[in-house]
């Protein structure tokens, strides 16, 4: 998949896709900087006024609900709605859905009521949003396997957007398909919006690449690998972050296959 | 006290506690990742709709007033409020207190209003609080050494808080005990949020360790033996604070002592 | 100009400014880190009712529409009109005009009613704000030499601000001088936030010394002088931006000139 995932980084660093984010204030920072590693060319906003303006410019859309409130919802129906008039393809990451009746409700709004081309979160909040009663505890991922892609698929069905599963084995479900990969860190979820770039790099990937299976499979591929390369020169989280933001930068060298 | 620090750290993470943070804009980021690092669970949230189910979740509240505007006050009123029903400890960091009025009334009125296990603060933040004529340069630390800490006792004695005051040496006032600790580095206050991150691993190791004179010292002490084991490998400031975020994720080793 | 630039940054390491910034929710952590790099006193804030209180202890202002929005920008019309009344310097970064009607608006809207006495932008930010009918691609730059320095002369001849235009060959355009500068990295349009820095650097420049097109000049030096010394130790985007925020706090040394 070497060769693939070289294909589309070209494509990117040749096109340098407008990625929209509508996201959270904790991991802004970390996203702006993973997509320009990557190649892309990341917007932030929070502005009704200008999201027409922003979404003609704009190659496609993520949406991350890490710090919601009434009016960031407001604002997310609006992208929504208008991206999908234009359309602009929509990845939804429904951050610590579960661990409060809001988050749970307001990511089940989006997604009925709009085409989501992919949901990228881990097992905890899939579960939440395939089956209303399960709780999670905060915003980590709990993984319970079999059940989980189980919750994957009927929430993927369901929905029609792709589902990105993250955790220690990601599961990308598509509608007929089904990957299932294992690159990827122990120091990934010790840095916090590692699952929010993840799904700001596979918008990016879903910009250049039109099949949504094949973009979240490369993207998660890449990422788990860059993950890995950045772990070798690590001594700790912060400094594997800087190695893996570093890492985004590169082709993804022939060592790893 | 090493072996102290060391069964707390342990216990953190063992027990993962979940850090709920109602903080600031800038310093976000650095806080979860400290979080992180040292084996918490932050979630940070500005929406009073999910309060009740995150504070049912949580182990303890940070409130930290780094960009504190009117809608946000009232948030944190009705978290201080909520947590106090639910018997959640709350550490307080009143930043910039004494640089405008609105500041040090927003502090005041938490203080008065409500059970604060822990105020988190400088000596000029804490000068502020505790004589109202004084007026502070920024968000800086200021040092009067004896003044301070009778300021610091009168503002424990009065809040019936637990005072942590930061500067070179830290000062921890509770009921009945002063200690003074000197471990830290003078890159510590070249970095944003410093104060800010401790403000939360004190509230980390409050909840797992309740009496709050010894977690307030243990956290405060393993905090600034980070700081010294970043500083030996840091150029400058950006570095000290990859190196310090990654020493947070360490037991404090042998050498320290 | 080294001696010139050492001048400055010895006297704000003494006076230690304080910068108040009015500004982005993304990139609000790298402009406090870098601001306490370069030895300033950083202020974040977004509450009209301390406003008047910080701008008196503020040394300058730096407005930065990076996330602007209705209430932001009823934020940014108050401190402009205060900071003018106080006459505290304010240094405009108009992020992203061009990107929307709706910033180039706010950024005109701005410059047409206060005396803004430094417009720091990328060319792109500058031709939609000299020439109404300029639409950009995002808020990255677009370099198009002559007829980009010829807006920026107009620009800053209607609106009697001093306009550093960023890009390969950064532009300051005063009242009767153009100063041309080629310092600088490839890495910096690498990582986010790198023109908001330079923004609140300038500003820091200007609060010690009182030639806004010396302060100008110096900073928009010295910010590259970092960046080439920063390069020269990293491998990717963000081992680059912490090599970058180290070589802030450093005099700039001989080996560079």
């Amino acid at each position: 998949m070497y060769e693939e995932i070289k294909k589309i980084l070209s494509k990117i660093k040749k096109v340098k896709p407008l990625i929209l984010n509508i996201t959270n204030d904790v991991t802004m920072d970390f996203i702006a900087n993973g997509l320009l590693s990557v190649g892309a060319s990341p917007m932030m906003s929070k502005a009704k006024s200008e999201m027409d303006d922003l979404l003609q410019l704009a190659d496609a859309v993520t949406i991350n609900l890490g710090t919601l409130d009434d009016q960031f919802i407001s604002l997310c129906d609006y992208v929504c709605e208008t991206a999908n008039q234009l359309q602009k393809p929509i990845v939804l990451d429904p951050v610590g859905s579960g661990a409060s009746d809001y988050r749970t409700r307001a990511s089940l709004n989006l997604i009925n009521q709009f085409r989501i081309a992919i949901i990228r979160a881990n097992a905890s909040e899939i579960l939440s949003l395939s089956d209303g009663s399960f709780k999670t505890k905060g915003v980590d991922s709990v993984d319970e396997s079999n059940k989980a892609i189980e919750s994957a698929r009927r929430l993927a069905h369901r929905s029609q957007s792709l589902v990105v599963m993250s955790g220690k084995t990601d599961v990308i479900v598509g509608d007929e398909r089904i990957a299932q990969l294992t690159y990827g860190s122990p120091f990934m979820p010790k840095i916090t919006g590692s699952g929010c770039l993840l799904s700001s790099v596979v918008c990016t990937f879903h910009a250049v690449e039109e099949n949504r299976f094949d973009a979240s499979v490369y993207a998660t591929a890449f990422y788990g690998m860059c993950g890995e390369a950045a772990e070798k020169k690590a001594k700790g989280p912060a400094s594997f972050k800087m190695q893996f933001l570093d890492a985004l930068s590169f082709m993804p060298d022939a060592d790893h296959d």
